[in-house]
């Protein structure tokens, strides 16, 4: 080889790396990520044209996997089934760090200032705090509840003023972390608040913690607010209220609604919606729906709550109007509907349709499909627009 | 020069270029701009280390000039005083292309989907819609009111379902032009509303359009789910309330903050922030503060509300407690407070401190100053967060 082509070759190297450098050169407000549950992959995609940008690989167990964002929206915080941590960068669309953090983990979030990824962990039972830009560990806060066991975390969420809130299952508490010293975090605990709390949300004004029971019927809320009050008891009727239905899902507590001061909440085993009143909290109307409600979300900036269902009901999706407080559209998108994402502004929903291997693209006023794209066995699906919401 | 020497800087140039690239392949969601008012610049900014990228020059007239964004996050939308309309590039630092539209306009908006931006104009009185990618003009929307003269506009705000509604200052009419058909959108014209009315706002929610009058006391208000319903008045006692106070600057309607179903609205010429009812839209209280409010903003995920004065308390701005309904901190950001814009999951607040020519960035949670920026003169400033928000 000559001199001349050896450079020449190098020239043309550089030029495509220069290429792909530029190729990915692009905003990060319309992207975002879907969880190939079995295969233990992530689709990276973009919603302005609903293509796929990027698979990403070796990511563990995804069964139950969730995703929380970097606050440039840059980067995804993968929680996996299997205790790993991974950061996935999707411009370059690849893992920019991962690493086992517990034997078990079911989900996680990033501190109101972005600096801060906390996990929470089933195995060994309790949180991990972790720096968002390293990965390194910056705190770990083992569960230890009144009783001297350790429990498993769930309805972990951040909160403003860079707490994190979150729910002891074994141990039925509630606990406030405070990283304001964020190598020390000030923890406060509510002891005794009711059995097997199995998930928790954080209203989007980011005041109430609200979690539900497995063990008994009702609710628990603590007003953020005002912590000095304590936990209280909401929704007494809410469960399965002594009977014994069959629940085939429990219903997610993410996905609750709330539109004019109003929460559309799933019924559990009962094929109803429960309207609440947010003042209140009791609950002022129920509406018939198709199935036993999975997540009931509202679509953004709209009068809308759309609806997915447990088996044998799974592939339908139906839309809620909370004026007149009925089901307005029937959809059928297929096998198995686990999921639902809307884009930042509300005029498309994405969903998964799992057990037809495929995401299906549809607009919020024609409720036509306007698109598809082919995934495998296709779970959650979340937008990079979540970097700028609280309490998720 | 020696083909060796010369092939050696072609690749010293391309790694430049190459470097170069990368260096600007970064996440969106964390940026923004500042508007330089009196030199017609803009800087580019990000706010997880407050600091400035880029200063992007030939903007033209920026005084009054407002911003929108593309929905990934990447273009700003910058709408100039002398009728320019010019799309700058976050990433690249410039501007990507520009058009003189109109001879003076005064804001804009893109539709939900993204795919349009529009412009309401002074002079020709009217709108101009056009695609965001290439801003060829889409549609031209003249606003001749029902005298048959043509008017300036006023408020302009998106809003869901692809519909951009706005006011006629002159005429006293709100229109709603739905853009389901792009080049033929469907106008529809509500006369005779009120006089003289000189911006408006919509509910975070998207459903209420707001007005407020100049010629006249009172607010007038169009319900977006029931637009067969019409206008109606609201707030009767809104304005001067026939007495002849001085006002120094009239209140701008976009800063209206929404907390717990109330709105916190600046009084017009009193010492005042009126708190509102949105069940009944009615005044239930009144809070004492330092000057004649402007901006009247809900710090996000909080119970707090900020507010900034016109002249000569302009170098205040006071934080108020919408559950205790009074002031709880008093800052001194320095002369002349135009403008203040929060960060996303708001930890931390932007103000313009224009007469000292910075830009001050406090913490929402200390009230301490954590950094400053220099910036000529600055007005506005706009986080590319605004992308995924309906009514801006």
């Amino acid at each position: 080889m000559t001199e001349r082509t050896r450079l020449g070759i190098s020239v043309a190297l550089i030029i495509g790396l220069f290429l792909s450098a530029c190729s990915t050169l692009r905003g990060t407000g319309d992207m975002g990520v879907v969880v190939e549950r079995e295969q233990g992959r992530l689709h990276i995609i973009e919603h302005s044209g609903n293509t796929q940008l990027h698979l990403v690989d070796g990511l563990g167990d995804l069964s139950h996997a969730s995703v929380v964002y970097s606050r440039d929206a840059r980067f995804a915080f993968v929680f996996g089934r299997d205790g790993g941590l991974t950061k996935v960068d999707l411009l370059k669309g690849k893992v920019s760090k991962r690493i086992k953090q517990a034997g078990n983990s079911i989900g996680g979030a990033v501190s109101q200032d972005g600096s801060l990824v906390a996990v929470s962990n089933y195995d060994p039972g309790g949180v991990r705090i972790f720096d968002s830009a390293t990965l390194d560990l910056v705190a770990d806060i083992p569960a230890v509840g009144a009783g001297g066991a350790r429990s498993k975390v769930v309805g972990l969420v951040d909160a403003p003023e860079n707490r994190f809130v979150f729910t002891l299952y074994d141990a039925g508490e509630i606990w406030v972390a405070d990283l304001e010293d964020r190598v020390n975090p000030e923890v406060t605990r509510f002891r005794h608040v009711g059995q097997q709390p199995y998930d928790a949300l954080l209203t989007p004004n980011g005041r109430y913690y609200i979690a539900g029971l497995f063990g008994e019927d009702g609710m628990v809320m603590l007003d953020l607010w005002h912590v000095e009050r304590g936990v209280r008891r909401i929704l007494p009727q809410y469960g399965r209220a002594g009977e014994k239905l069959p629940v085939y899902k429990m219903p997610h507590l993410e996905g609750w609604a709330i539109a004019d001061n109003r929460a559309f909440v799933p019924a559990v085993g009962r094929h109803e919606v429960l309207v609440i009143d947010c003042s209140s909290w009791t609950e002022v109307a129920r509406i018939p729906v198709h199935g036993q409600p999975v997540f009931v979300m509202a679509q953004p900036a709209s009068r809308q709550v759309w609806v997915n269902f447990a088996m044998p009901d799974n592939d339908t999706v139906q839309v809620i109007d909370t004026e007149r407080l009925r089901v307005v559209k029937d959809l059928r998108p297929g096998p198995a509907v686990l999921h639902m994402e809307f884009t930042p502004r509300g005029e498309r929903v994405w969903m998964s349709v799992r057990d037809d291997d495929r995401v299906a693209v549809y607009d919020t006023v024609s409720f036509e499909r306007i698109a598809e794209l082919a995934v495998d066995k296709p779970s959650g699906i979340f937008f990079s627009s979540r970097a700028h919401r609280v309490g998720l």
